[in-house]
C-alpha cells in the first residue's frame, strides 16, 4: 500500500521509466506509483533539486520519492535513503536532496545483479520498493555530502515558462533588485501590463520574477546563480 | 476511492504537476490520479478545451477532471466546478470547458493560504480532492462565461501529427472544402498515396484533414479558425 | 485488479492518451494504469519495439502492455494479443513486438463502433480492458508477421542521451568495433575522461556506446542499423 513517486531526467521516449516501474511493482505489487517529472534537463542536478523540493512536501506522510538524475552513475557518489520530516527520499548523494531539510540518511545496501549504468532500475527502484513494503532503512546512519548548487540569495531555478525563481524568502512588500533593475513586489501577473516584468511572492514562498504573458528568462538573459535582493 | 484526472500546460520538467498530486493525495489518500496531458502549449485555451473534451468523455461516471491552463491566474476569472453528463470538471472559467455540454456549475469556495500564482496546487487540487472525498459541490449555482475559441464550422485543433481537426459533424460521404481545395471524404489513411492529403471522419466524429505519413498543418500552412465545409 | 501499461507515440499534448485511459477504466474500473512512454518518435516502429522490450520484462506476471505505434492504422496490418513468458501484449502486428520472445498470439476480435483512425481507443484499449477483467484471449491462434527492423549485430536503438544501443550480447571483456573505430569494453562512464567515447555492457545486457557526459550519436553521426562487432 506504499506510495512511490518518480522524478528523473529519463524523458518519456525510452523504456527507462517503465523499467523502474516494473521493478517496483514486481517487488511491491500494491504500491501506487506517481510520476512527478521525467523531463528534467539531462544531468541538471540544480534543476532536479528544486523540482524535487517544491513538488514533494505536500504528499501524505510516508511517501517515498525516488529521484534519479545521476550523471555520476557507476562512479563514487553514494546511493542513499533520506528522511525529511515525514517524507522519504531515495537518490544519489549528488546534491539533488540539497533543498530538503534532511534529518536522517542511510546508505543503500545493493542487491546482486546491478548494472553499471542503470541504477534507477537496479539500485534505487529496489530500495524504494523495499521501503514501500515496510522494510526499515538499511545499515548505519550516513551524512549527506551533496551541496546546494548556488550560494544563498540568487536565482535558483528557471521554470518552463521562463520565470526566474529565487531562494530569497518573500513577504508582501518591498523592492526586488536583479542585475541593476529595481522591481516593486506586486501580488500577481494582472497587476502589470502584458509584456511587463514583475516580481511577486512565488508559490514556494520566495521571490519570483516573471514577464506577464512572456518569458522573463529570455527578456533578461540572466542565468541561474544571478544574485537577487529584496529590501 | 475517487478518480481524478489532470490536464495542464505545466510540462513535465518542473515540480508543478507533482505538487498538485501531493495535495490531492494528502487530502484524499485513496484517490486514483490519472495523467491526461501536461504538454498543452502554454496558455493555449483552445488547445486545452479540445483536448479536454476529446479525452474525458469515456471515463467512468463520477470521474473528476482537473484542467489547469490558466493565463489569468490571480485575476478576475472565476474558479469553478462543472458537471457535464456524469463527468465532473474543476477548472478556471476561461473557455477550457467550452466544448463540453455543461449542465450545472458552481463557483469554488477557496480555502485559506492560497498563493497568487499557483491555483493548480492551492485552489483546483483541493477542490478536486474534496469532490473525490464525497463532498457535494459548494455554494450556489453559477453560469459559465467562458466561450468557444472559434466560430462553428472551422479547424478547431491541430494535433501533434499536424492533423487538422474540425468541429464539422461528419457522415460517411461528401466533399470537404478548405481554403479553396476540395477533398472527397475517404475512410482512412491507406485510401490515398503516401504524402497525399485526405479528409475523413475523425475519432471525434468530425471532419479531419491529414497528409498520409506527413503533416497537413505544415503542407497547408493554415491556422486554427480556418473555415471548413462538408457538402 | 489488472495492471495495464501504455506505450505510444501520441505525445502528451493531445487527448489521445487520456481517451485510452478512459476506455480502459470504464470497462475495467479497478485496473491500475501505468504510463511507460508516450514520446516515441512518430511512427518509429524500431524505437517502439526496443523501448517495449526493455521496459516491460520486469513487471509482475500477468501485466498487460498496450503498444500503439501504428502508422498503418485502418489498413491491413492485424491487431493482436501476444504472450511472452508471463507478460501480455496488445498491439498492431507491425514489428513492435519483434524483440520479445512471443510464445502465443491471437487476433483481436473488434467490437462495434470502431473509428478508422484511432484504434488505440477503439480496438486496443477495449482488448486490454477485457484481458484485465479476466477474459481469455479471443479466437484462434495467430502467427505474428512483424519482423525485427534491423539485421542482427548492429545499433538497434539510440536513446535520448544519444547512447548507441546494440543487440550484440555483451560479456565483461573484449573490443567493440564500429565504423572502423575500436573501443575496449570498460565498466562505466567514469572509466574514461569526460567527452571520451566508451563501450560497455548496457542495461539490456548488450553492447552500448556512449560519450561520457556527451552525445555519442552526435559525435559519431551513425544511424541505427550500423554494424557492430565484439571480439
Amino acid at each position: 500500500m506504499g506510495l512511490v513517486t518518480l522524478l528523473t531526467d529519463f524523458g518519456t521516449a525510452d523504456g527507462y521509466v517503465g523499467a523502474m516501474k516494473g521493478v517496483i511493482l514486481r517487488i511491491a505489487p500494491t504500491t501506487t506509483i506517481v510520476d512527478l517529472a521525467h523531463d528534467v534537463p539531462r544531468h541538471d542536478l540544480a534543476h532536479a533539486a528544486w523540482a524535487l523540493a517544491t513538488s514533494t512536501l505536500e504528499f501524505p506522510a510516508g511517501t517515498i520519492h525516488v529521484c534519479v538524475v545521476d550523471p555520476g552513475v557507476g562512479g563514487a557518489r553514494a546511493e542513499v535513503i533520506a528522511r525529511a520530516g515525514d517524507q522519504w527520499y531515495v537518490a544519489p548523494d549528488n546534491g539533488v536532496l540539497a533543498y530538503l531539510d534532511v534529518e536522517e540518511a542511510w546508505r543503500i545496501v545493493r542487491g546482486p545483479d546491478v548494472s553499471a549504468t542503470f541504477h534507477g532500475r537496479d539500485v534505487f527502484a529496489p530500495a524504494a520498493a523495499a521501503l514501500a513494503s515496510g522494510a526499515p532503512p538499511p545499515g548505519a546512519p550516513y551524512t549527506l555530502v551533496g551541496v546546494r548548487p548556488f550560494p544563498a540569495g540568487c536565482v535558483v531555478h528557471i521554470d518552463q515558462y521562463g520565470n526566474l525563481i529565487t531562494d530569497v524568502p518573500c513577504g508582501s512588500a518591498g523592492t526586488v533588485t536583479i542585475a541593476g533593475r529595481a522591481l516593486p513586489l506586486v501580488a500577481t501577473y494582472e497587476d502589470v501590463a502584458p509584456g511587463d516584468l514583475l516580481a511577486y511572492r512565488g508559490s514556494a514562498g520566495t521571490v519570483e520574477i516573471a514577464v506577464r504573458g512572456g518569458d522573463a528568462s529570455r527578456v533578461l538573459g540572466l542565468p541561474r546563480g544571478e544574485p537577487v535582493t529584496l529590501a
